[in-house]
């Protein structure tokens, strides 16, 4: 039963779509072959629990641009497939934590925030339709608890704060037997949940206070290579190319000449593939935060000038992170154009995709009526649209078109599981 | 996401709603409890492959009639819920067979039913989905294969006929890893089947060629018992009464006496329960082969004169069953009402409650318009409307009333999953 009708779907700019169905028809003939290579990797490297991938479809090339292991947004998700979640995290759990019942969910520390509350309730909603009781462990210090916040929606979500027993984190009545962290830890470990008895999931190394978006792609590289071999094609058409500079200080203009010499060396390298697949747009780079989320410390640039030319305001835009920390590493990655575009106003629109386990659970698309199909969908200040997936990314169509919409949000699922892998083995590393 | 306006739900005559509000209640109440306490039965007793089970609402009363480990009727599932049943089977089969990529489906020998061959087509394209390759390996020996049959939706289905190589069973260029059964085996084991190296799933004991309902019920009842304790409700209103007799000839009129004795035992116990209830209802008790299959050799009756009075028809349908074989074994169990009806016309319906593993997955109604309350709606040519559940039955809404569309559907596939839990019992058994 599709509910195209209700929300339609992006339509993709059909200038550059020939080698994109070139992807889709690789995929979509190599399915099983890549199910069971799935199912393999899944055995040696275990998914974190969950994971938000962002995708750019550039016609010619469909890429993973940023992989969030604590991720918000399950509002904007489809609510037909809300049972897909329900599954998964049913499927999840009873692995992870076989006779968990109780399960203490800690949030990022915003209460004005209602995007994020509304996506706060819905993932307790899933694991509550799951079978657990869920309550919501805050950190923030100087909260009077239980705060209660109703939302938008007409639900009410409750924040208490959890006392720390010894090593058990618990709430008044509420002994959990898994801690589940929908908190980034941007800003650093809380003491709070160091060296618990019972699982933190996931663990804290994979939050940002830890976590590097460049050996996140390193392993994506490395995933794309083995795949890419599986299915024949090249590796670039899926994996955006990215260079890393060591320590950088934006403010003291201190490392400065890495970051030239590599956004150089990265537009050339970008630019040798334009060329031999004869596309016929202007490379550029993505600066961001090697540590960073939320669309901060991000920078878009189409030549060396634009790093020596930074003014004082852009610096401090760049040196700032989330949680007030100072960016002292980034990552320069290939940008991917966004080819696809929606309504009649030709907003851009940006894939998500969600998944819980292995299981690709559904997504949804920024869509942008005020932005370029060659910047940042997640910048600070933006205001997207979320558009839901008009249907799962896990029925592949064999008699439909190589790009007709089961296709391509299969394509999807299968891009987004690739980037899972990846911080399968970033997580797998840890140990 | 409601589709609701497209398929309307039945609508349950209120007359005695009174006391299914009472279990729907207790099963929302106490559901976090409910789906701990099956996830530790299923760590116990692993479910089979998948299940269908047929439900009776009466509105005071809810539950199985009967459980089929060889699941048709795949086509009737609502559309927008396949992606469930290809998350489902990517959840059981990587358990089952972790290096599993090829599957030989075992259908049973109909050519010409099509309501059947629409099934087998849904399930072959829901494993095909979840990733593998799947042929269909037909057990039928005067056909010319491979053997193609163009189906009413316009799908096809290539029937081949499996070699037997030592201990494998294989098709050209295809040596699957493992056998998924969808033949009730009621006409016997093949020995194609028998001793194979790779899984056959379901086990062949799981047939009704070994499978009696009786046992079925009699762990149905153990489930009941321990399960009624959790939540707090009388057994009875989720657990339909039952009896055996020995062996019973129909034609030479042998083992008569017994059946006499116990359809009047069993309309006593009926009666009591229902004085106690104060349902004033005339009680009913079904006359079924023990190891019946397709609704043939059932029989309703409402006092044990019926029983002495059969003639010699009554008698050959009662004798014949699925596959020529003859009954010898007969249950006698409590009819249970069917109070759900739907449309303008009060047509009955009866639940009908799909999972595959552990998980429920869907289900529809079995709509029948010149059928009355007591009568048996899985008939030898009966012709029903299938009417796909308009929800899920994992999305019990506790701000909703209990007797909501979603805490109807959640309450059914409870009890739904208390029959699995009896299978997977039974199976336990054949260790």
């Amino acid at each position: 039963m599709s509910i195209e009708h209700l929300h339609p779907v992006p339509h993709l700019t059909t200038v550059l779509s020939g080698p994109l169905q070139h992807i889709e028809s690789h995929l979509l003939d190599r399915q099983a072959a890549i199910e069971s290579w799935l199912r393999r990797e899944w055995q040696t490297t275990p998914p974190p629990f969950y994971a938000s991938v962002d995708l750019r479809n550039a016609g010619f090339k469909l890429a993973p641009v940023d992989t969030n292991l604590f991720p918000a947004g399950f509002n904007n998700l489809n609510p037909a497939f809300i049972p897909l979640c329900i599954q998964a995290v049913q499927s999840a759990i009873e692995r992870i934590c076989p006779t968990a019942n109780q399960i203490l969910l800690i949030p990022e520390s915003h209460t004005r925030n209602m995007y994020y509350l509304e996506s706060l309730a819905t993932l307790q909603d899933i694991l509550t339709k799951a079978g657990y009781e869920v309550r919501i462990g805050t950190l923030i210090e100087d909260i009077e608890t239980p705060h209660e916040i109703n939302l938008p929606s007409e639900r009410r979500i409750v924040l208490e704060t959890p006392q720390r027993n010894g090593n058990l984190l618990e709430l008044p009545g509420f002994s959990p037997c898994m801690i589940l962290l929908n908190n980034d830890l941007a800003g650093g470990r809380p003491a709070i949940l160091e060296a618990l008895e019972k699982p933190v999931i996931p663990p804290l190394e994979l939050g940002w206070s830890t976590r590097l978006k460049s050996n996140h792609f390193k392993h994506y590289k490395g995933v794309v290579d083995e795949f890419a071999g599986l299915i024949d094609i090249d590796p670039w058409l899926i994996d955006p190319l990215f260079l890393q500079c060591g320590e950088i200080d934006f403010m003291k203009r201190e490392g400065e000449e890495c970051l030239e010499t590599n956004v150089s060396s990265l537009l050339n390298s970008i630019q040798r593939k334009y060329d031999e697949y004869k596309i016929d747009r202007k490379p550029f780079v993505v600066v961001k935060a090697d540590a960073g989320t939320y669309g901060m410390g991000v920078m878009m640039v189409n030549s060396t000038s634009e790093i020596k030319g930074l003014n004082r305001q852009q610096r401090t835009k760049m040196a700032a992170t989330k949680g007030g920390r100072t960016t002292t590493k980034v990552i320069l990655q290939e940008g991917v154009y966004t080819f696809e575009t929606w309504g009649s106003a030709q907003s851009v629109a940006e894939p998500v995709v969600y998944m819980i386990d292995h299981f690709v659970v559904g997504g949804f698309y920024r869509v942008h009526t005020r932005r370029s199909a060659d910047e940042n969908l997640n910048a600070p200040g933006m205001q997207f649209e979320p558009l839901a997936f008009a249907e799962t990314c896990i029925t592949p169509e064999l008699k439909m078109a190589p790009d007709a919409n089961p296709n391509r949000f299969y394509a999807y699922g299968v891009i987004a599981r690739l980037a899972l892998l990846a911080a399968a083995r970033e997580k797998a590393e840890l140990k």
